[in-house]
């Protein structure tokens, strides 16, 4: 592979199991993905998480880089300030190092407002696009089938044209790297005609139908989201943060309650529970947010994949396959394409457009 | 009961299984609960739903009223347009029998935006409610509490007043229908933090934290919706509706998704999943949204109960309960208790206000 690997910083003392989860999930994408990764933090930190892993030979390991960075960002803090006064925050320092093109992509399970805000701060917005938007990937009914939800947090409050830009971009995200041809893309909303919701939304649908880059299906319901029948919904990141962690929380509801219900039963139930459970373990993986590896900031000037706080190694190893992907699939210069530099145009009105 | 029991108008032509099921419901109310139903509709076909019925005698329906109307408004139809059209929707009938006090309730699974405009136009809002609310009772991880979502659908566009005025609404449905003393209530929000979020929850945050008459806990994140922590939890109409859409939705896929798992196996994962299906029926009344009946709209001077479209008997039967005890609680009256007319003054501001 050589020098063409890509090259992934990962933010080490991002998260609630950082650094040793985030530096397991790291060696396992080294060892299975053949990237190289920089392991961004307290270095003595890392070196004893290193040193914990009896599998691996800390004195020769090819592909795993060190990078110093002695500052965290703590869950508390008001992201702006903290970046400000704490330049050798390791979410920094790993973003400046995709600035000066040592490594390609970020990969982060800290304060995900500060890998926002430090994304936009060092890297900057790709041309043409108002706002970056988080993308997150849920399953849907169909096995087969998954769907894109943008923005799920980092733009609480939209216009019509930057849900358009969101659409854009989820359109090739869905195309070029969850394998989707012509992805099928909907707008959130309250009911299935182009009159139905709020102002926002009444707006961009009209904006999104008259885009002919995307394939605008129509509105989305509550009920749809999971269907199948959309590759790509667009939101404002309110509704879709709030959609997201309620998602995320009734996968574990379920199991749970189902849980509790079979086991309260007597032998016989006991002996049924035992048949079923390779079922109810399949089921699992299927509603589990984990498999997924977070969420990616589509929008700036980089790759950067924002993981779950609560991530453990094989999120991080995820994380990590998804930042991959998105390099080898050449994302950001597909999005770059469509928003030419010189004019900065809308999608709609380039007649090169592909549809 | 004499005259004291209640009088519940049935739009008798609205939904889906119009109406057979809705008659069906009825008369199961009519026989188990001791209210007195008056089924509005065509008046030919309502008798012939109850012909149908071999369980009851016809012609000596004691409590069972039908009063005519020959227009139905149907699920396409511009709300305002159709009910200025049709007089003689059964709608706006139900709705002007209770303005002429002929009944206490309204319960329909037709047309919702249209019946919240009936109920507007006809009963009107109560003194001190700028908007009308629709709640919808969540079920939540712990089998003992439940929760109250609103608005789900109602307003799409909300200011902070309005929010502050579901809150107190909430509060008072929570507490004497519910049965919750002193009832917990949260702003629907994506962070815990008062700064967190859109214009609309930062602003909202204040005013509810500032308001003496209900227990305002703070920010309920969509993680947070099902976890029992709070017992009312307020939102604009828009993700609220989005949010009941959704669970609904993933109720369903989850055991659908269940089912798939079970049925793909051999004859031992047969035997396993006869084994346990008496918890799969369990935790399916537990998910079911049908237990529910509907939602009621808050803030209108008259008790009304939105159904679903779907609802079979069962859920008529479900969502005439829920009017029964919404009549009995009196929650007009103690909502408008917390508005007098005179001063139109928000709770907070009355001294007198209970806690």
């Amino acid at each position: 592979m050589g020098s063409t690997r890509a090259r992934i910083a990962i933010d080490a003392m991002g998260g609630d199991n950082a650094p040793a989860e985030i530096v397991a999930g790291a060696l396992k994408a080294r060892q299975e993905l053949g990237v190289e990764v920089l392991l961004v933090g307290h270095a003595d930190q890392i070196k004893a998480s290193l040193a914990q892993r009896k599998d691996v030979d800390i004195s020769h390991l090819d592909g795993v880089e060190i990078v110093s960075a002695e500052e965290v960002i703590e869950m508390h803090e008001e992201p702006l300030t903290a970046l400000k006064r704490k330049r050798k925050a390791s979410i920094r320092v790993a973003m400046d190092l995709v600035k000066e093109n040592r490594a390609e992509a970020v990969v982060s399970a800290g304060h995900s407002g500060a890998a926002m805000a430090a994304a936009l701060l060092r890297l900057g917005r790709l041309p043409g696009i108002d706002r970056p938007a988080i993308g997150a990937v849920f399953p849907t009914i169909n096995p087969n089938k998954r769907v894109l939800i943008l923005d799920v947090g980092a733009n609480v409050d939209c216009r019509p044209k930057f849900l358009e830009q969101f659409a854009v971009m989820g359109a090739i995200y869905s195309e070029y790297v969850l394998g989707v041809a012509q992805p099928k893309i909907g707008l959130l909303n309250i009911g299935e005609e182009p009159s139905k919701g709020n102002d926002l939304a009444v707006r961009t649908h009209q904006m999104l139908a008259e885009n002919s880059f995307i394939s605008f299906i129509g509105n989305a319901e509550g009920r749809d989201v999971l269907s199948g029948n959309f590759d790509v919904i667009v939101c404002d990141g309110f509704v879709g943060n709030v959609l997201l962690k309620f998602a995320e929380a009734v996968g574990e509801i379920v199991l749970q309650t189902l849980k509790e219900e079979l086991l309260g039963q007597g032998w016989l139930g006991k002996l049924g529970t035992k048949l079923v459970e390779p079922s109810l373990r399949r089921f699992k993986q299927r509603v589990d947010h984990v498999e997924h590896g977070g969420g990616l900031l589509l929008g700036v000037a980089g790759v950067c994949i924002i993981s779950h706080g609560s991530s453990q190694a094989q999120s991080i190893f995820n994380a990590i396959r998804l930042a991959k992907e998105a390099i080898d699939c050449e994302v950001l210069e597909r999005i770059k394409s469509q928003y030419p530099e010189s004019t900065q145009q809308s999608p709609v009105s380039q007649p090169s457009a592909e549809s």
